[in-house]
């Protein structure tokens, strides 16, 4: 029936916000549910709140879309990442394939950074689960995880596929959405990811920059499944 | 039957691509039709093409959208026009309201930059258009404007309109899509827009960047029409 809000947020709360005691707060704990709270106490330090009811999330859509983007060049992929939690996916993984212009490099920081700007963008859009990013995949690595979906979207430039999106989605709740990066996709990744998870998908005759397909399919997606309404 | 390029796309396939006088060419007017040519003679200056065949571009989309974009900060127009151009949009137009946080400062000059990052993204892209980008208006000249459509999409926080965005596309051919500023849309704005085009489109439950949400609209009008695939 209590809770405390501590860190950087405490400290919005009260030397901000200057949000006073009586104050009711939505808060999220970032697993799926929201909570009605009354501040009761407030430093900069901790935000003390008596919890008054607690009810599943409203903003998670109803399906689960894992973003699968080949690591792009630059600072694309923050970008990327910003711009795919607001529109609700659930997970980020970043994979390496033959075409990839960009090299490993600390990964391990880069995915700090990553991760905290999915926190924030879940935050500014009203999230109710915090989306991970996870580490970059090898293209192998990829492939097993494909096995796991209701539906994979493999995108594919040289996809002759006429099978529209809608059809490949009738269903789904776990759904896979894979990119390119700036080089596309080797015939021998095509034809490997079509073992696994049949037919790839056409994205029509213009051709999308790499960090804007992803975000393209996201919101077809989330707006054919009913999410973006 | 014969054509010329100059200019710097000239230079480009002299001295870049180092194109030889017999290469097959396709080259596109920039209004809607494609044109089979071989090089007759190429120097840094001029390249001279004999034209075999002309037919309509396959890369534009079937349906026509106008982007009207509430005037945001910084160069977030900039990236808003090359994406919509890759995506397929017709026109893009920016627009002042009255919570914009961006004022008209130097717009004709800036203007040029937007349609020259619209034509570069449609050579990239492979659009058969170069689409336009108009000079900002006010939000009375951006109302006189919607009644030229068969649907509007005005895209507003608070509507709480229940009409989903496939609905509201079926049998449309020409598609203005608005979306507002950082700030959003004031009450009476939304009252005044929902007097000229019908009810306003909710987003869903996610709050989406002001840059976010045109891409994430666009992206829904193209795979709802069947034009992301």
């Amino acid at each position: 029936e209590k809770a405390f809000i501590r860190g950087a947020d405490a400290r919005h709360l009260c030397q901000v916000l200057r949000t006073a005691p009586g104050t009711a707060l939505t808060v999220c704990d970032g697993q799926g549910y929201d909570y009605e709270a009354r501040v009761t106490a407030i430093s900069p330090e901790e935000v003390c709140l008596e919890v008054i009811s607690k009810t599943l999330s409203v903003s998670e859509p109803s399906v689960s879309v894992t973003l699968y983007v080949g690591y792009p060049k630059a600072d694309k992929l923050e970008w990327i990442v910003q711009k795919a939690v607001e529109l609700g996916a659930a997970h980020i993984v970043p994979f390496f394939s033959r075409y990839c212009v960009a090299a490993p490099k600390k990964e391990e920081q880069k995915n700090l950074r990553y991760n905290r700007i999915a926190y924030e963008a879940a935050k500014q859009s009203g999230r109710g689960r915090i989306p991970e990013v996870g580490l970059p995949l090898s293209f192998p690595q990829l492939l097993g995880r494909l096995g796991d979906y209701d539906t994979v979207l493999f995108c594919y430039e040289a996809a002759c596929s006429a099978v529209p999106l809608h059809s490949r989605l009738a269903g789904a709740e776990r759904i896979a959405i894979v990119t390119g990066a700036e080089g596309g996709f080797s015939d021998e990744e095509a034809a490997a990811a079509k073992a696994v998870c049949g037919e790839s998908v056409s994205l029509g005759p213009r051709i999308l920059r790499c960090e804007t397909a992803p975000i393209a399919v996201l919101s077809a997606v989330m707006a054919l499944t009913g999410n973006l309404q």
